[in-house]
């Protein structure tokens, strides 16, 4: 760690640092990042664009009697640097240290915990709104990027916070990409924004421009009032911004730190919602960052010198975009639809083969479901790749626009179960519970690459409803010997006839079978059902485990609402009696802890399973 | 029916009546609409609004090759009447008839089936983009309302339809309010457009003001010619939606048959995003729906000369509405937050009495949570009053935004359970299931407005987390001599010692309470369980049920992932050996019918509850 970030303990000490030592400390802070992330995997490219902003919003606010919400927040690693935790910093995302994300449990300067996108605008507006009416003077500043502004959540906060006319200041971090290349019309609206020089004030820069018409100036005045009049009217509002209610200011350059400085001095002291559009670049002092910022939005650990390689990393997404892919050369119908995960989905390949058939729709869940209903509706088949966690933002949209309609519309989706350094606001744990109470829904849960491929392929031929099939980050483990997808909708392995019942689904199938394979060397027999197809569970389970003492059931979700309450109460319909053993997600906010840990904590993994089986049959 | 409505037997129908006699037709549509709401209840200000819109549609277009989508849906009245189900009218929402709301079960001339709002852009674009993959040369209309574009999904549609380029057409059915009065910058925006005269095109409108100008002129050749560059360059567009990618046409008035005609032709023929701004006028020709248009947004039937009165309706929102106007008074930090039901949820008088704490943020649940999120960071105690069924649009918001901040936000889902006439789109059937997902939310569901209030100052008094209160559309409903609220998590009535239990919460508990008398009155002694807190369920309910011989639970809800299911796996945790019987939902989407007819055909009633206890108790 540098000198000048050595000088840096408390929130507001960067105040102390004199003006002409910001630059270095900004060196300082950038070399603390990139060796940090490239020891520790994380976020790079973002957090070095906003250097210079997060010193300068430190340099002007006091914290934290003034808020900064950062949106989505896994650009907020300098606002950590300087607010105490720089000693703690080379913990990042590890286990028991420092998260990715603001946290409140970290520090009073995070007044939000968070990690989904487009949310800033509106709990910043709550805030601010709950200091007016407490009398409170502190400021409340939302940085949000132009990607987080295809949420449809940023829109609803913006056309609050215009009306509301508090005291709020939000930032538009503008570097013409979220986490790849942004899209939509919104995106095209700022690069010509960005494109105009910066002005103060609309209002002010055309009459400007009037006066400085040749020929005309001052003197023509009669003319020239009048046709002010006419434009201010007919043309008063310049940006979007200004339409909806707030002092527009910019664009500047976010890496001029006296500019930005300036600008949020002048920000402080207006008492109306203001927004300042400020230009950065994504990996801003870091070559390889620089040149392919996708590249380096969120990356594991990598060699600093050398840059980040290709990650190698084949798993679940990288077979998924692989059978897209082969379906589509022969089905014309498939097509694809992303919400800003082309990559993290393993859609790129389609995306180049199938330009015509590929929907990236930006970070926008909703719309990317009720879209795909239209393309259901006119014969397309659409298949929606998305993140588990980011698929509770279109709850509605599925029960709504798909479910109800009757029409084919299939959910990929990727990093379902736990997913590791990204921590709470990141864990698929929720969507099996959710999707129980879609009415209609079948969903599969895939343990292998061709088992992915086999129920992509029946939800295409299958009969017209919402299908999902979930897979978890990363690869497929353990594969019994001879294992070959039945296409059915569960299967039995080990003694059929043993009255002691595994239960699992997804990956966990793999530690089951691990875990069975040990106890059939201690003498103990056991069958084990690998569940196929999760929703809707298949009435010849629970009609097959009645009659067994002992049921198991190991779930990598949520407990309530999940597939093992289900499967209990169906046990219990059927008149069951024997002992029914639940081993699942009890909190879905899980701290981050790379992803096996996390399985291993929560009892899911071999040993996690054969101590719960030990123990109950022990107990008999 | 007038003589020509009887001449439009099917879709396109209208297209054979002459010019002239389009007045007329509407006079008589207007007056079936306002018949048939009168006697059957129903939304008839918004129908109102959209006569002459419909007729020109209908006029210009072809059915079903070409599609129109109404947002939200409970203006399609007249599209029912010109789309071959003028004859079936008279059964509008009535058990059997036709929906309050487009239907695909009714029509090829809906597109789909909807009732919630700001979808239409969304599904219009994907049904745009798949009829342009398949060469199909249909157009896709959509028609959306000023309060619908409140809604962060509009956004999103708008934001991706503009940059898709797609043939689209985007009609804004501006009436300057959407259920109550509209809010937020968007709707000033509009007003402020609204007031400008009606132009084509914003850059031709800017030069020819600019041509106007007197003493200017052509003849000022070089300077104006300088300037105009200038305004190009830096004030090219003059909407939102032309920001957004669309070419914008208007503001129109929707009420004049002839320009809309003109204007929906022009639009026809432009190969790429338009949108087309009318203004109409709620209620138009009925003299009490003009004056009011809020009263008659949606009511039950009226007298079609008197109007409709005071509904009289003083159930569970109106004994909310005193509660939270109760607390207000001693507790400075409650605010209220409605996302466009005010009066709905019944907090009118909160308003009126404390304007500064009160919120109505438009059609935009999502960020009503999370700006309750910022509310309660700040010290103050938000109560978001919402329909069960649009809470369902905020689930990611409530995991991420306020369960995973241990915040203390209070939602107040009222319409939980059945709904009745608004049918398959509205129901209140998926909260309780959802909600049980959510980590660390407390649930109360009371039965009586007593309970409501003690239920609502214990989570204002409780420790800091997201709560829920959850009551039903209308009144309470039997309530036993004697009971008083225990402020306990369950209470036990009837013969405690008994092995038949009966669980219930809600309003079922007065059917309970009724089947159970009647049950006695047999000579049958059970015990019934009323649930208050159903999430989490107190770990003493299956404690106490675990040596029953015979337990049944009946929950207003969907089975997947509800109490019931809850209640069932904790039982067979328990080693509960007994006979567990669950009458709950099993398919969300009901279809429309009267509420107490649903709770019938559901067996959730009386003689429901009774027919299940005596038909199992019988098979012993």
């Amino acid at each position: 760690m540098g000198a000048l970030l050595q000088r840096i303990k408390a929130p507001n000490d960067v105040k102390k640092l004199a003006d002409q030592d910001l630059p270095a400390l900004c060196e300082e802070i950038r070399e603390t990042i990139i060796n940090t992330v490239a020891d520790n995997g994380g976020h790079l490219a973002s957090n070095l664009g906003v250097v210079e902003l997060t010193v300068a919003l430190h340099r002007v606010f006091t914290l934290p009697q003034d808020s900064i919400v950062w949106d989505v927040g896994h650009q907020s690693y300098t606002h950590k640097l300087l607010t105490g935790r720089a000693d703690a910093f080379s913990t990042l995302r590890q286990e028991g240290g420092l998260s990715g994300f603001p946290s409140r449990a970290e520090s009073v300067c995070d007044p939000f915990t968070t990690g989904h996108s487009s949310t800033s605008i509106s709990s910043a507006l709550g805030l601010s709104v709950a200091k007016c009416l407490d009398d409170d003077p502190g400021h409340v500043i939302a940085v949000i990027g132009d990607g987080a502004l295809t949420g449809g959540l940023a829109y609803e906060g913006l056309n609050n916070a215009g009306r509301l006319r508090r005291n709020l200041i939000v930032i538009l971090n503008d570097n013409a990409m979220s986490i790849s290349r942004n899209v939509g019309s919104m995106a095209r609206y700022l690069s010509y924004v960005r494109a105009k020089p910066a002005y103060l004030n609309a209002k002010d820069s055309v009459e400007a421009a009037l006066c400085r018409v040749p020929k005309v100036g001052e003197s023509m005045a009669s003319g020239v009032r009048r046709m002010k009049n006419v434009i201010k009217k007919n043309i008063f509002n310049t940006t979007i911004f200004q339409d909806l209610g707030f002092n527009y200011y910019g664009p500047f350059d976010g890496h001029d730190l006296k500019e930005l400085i300036s600008v949020l001095t002048m920000a402080k002291s207006i008492d109306r919602p203001v927004l300042i559009h400020i230009r950065t670049y994504k990996g801003r002092g870091y070559k390889y960052a620089e040149n392919d910022p996708g590249m380096y939005h969120g990356l594991p650990a990598f060699d600093r010198e050398k840059g980040a390689g290709e990650t190698g990393t084949r798993g679940f997404s990288h077979a998924f975009g692989l059978a897209m892919c082969t379906i589509a050369q022969e089905n014309k119908r498939l097509c694809a639809v992303t919400a800003a995960m082309e990559s993290g989905t393993g859609l790129s390949e389609f995306h180049k083969s199938f330009r015509g058939r590929f929907f990236d729709v930006g970070i926008a869940e909703e719309h990317a479901v009720t879209f795909c209903a239209g393309l259901a509706r006119g014969g397309m088949i659409p298949v929606f790749a998305v993140y588990s966690t980011f698929l509770q933002r279109a709850y509605d949209q599925l029960i709504h626009d798909a479910a109800l309609q009757k029409l084919k519309i299939i959910l990929a989706i990727d990093r379902a179960g736990v997913v590791g350094e990204d921590g709470r606001t990141h864990q698929g744990v929720f969507d099996v519970a959710f999707l129980r109470t879609v009415p209609g829904i079948h969903v599969y849960a895939p343990a292998y690459y061709d088992e992915l491929d086999d129920n992509l392929s029946d939800c295409i031929e299958g009969e017209d409803h919402l299908y999902a099939v979930r897979y978890p980050r990363g690869k497929a483990l353990y594969r019994p010997e001879g294992f070959q997808p039945s296409g059915k909708p569960f299967d039995v392995f080990g003694d059929a006839e043993s009255e002691i019942a595994v239960v699992t689904y997804g990956r966990l199938f793999s530690f089951a079978c691990e875990a069975m394979q040990t106890l059939e060397s201690q003498g103990i027999r056991c069958r084990l059902i690998k569940l196929n197809r999760i929703i809707p569970l298949d009435p010849g389970v629970s009609e097959m485990l009645k009659s067994c003492t002992s049921v198991f059931f190991f779930e990598e979700g949520i407990r309530t609402g999940g597939v093992a309450e289900a499967l209990g109460s169906a046990l219990l319909e059927k008149g069951f009696t024997g002992r029914y053993i639940m081993r699942c997600i009890e909190n879905g906010f899980i701290r981050h802890a790379p992803m096996f840990r996390m399985l291993e904590h929560l009892g899911l993994d071999k040993s996690g399973m054969l101590h719960t089986i030990q123990e109950n049959l022990n107990r008999k």
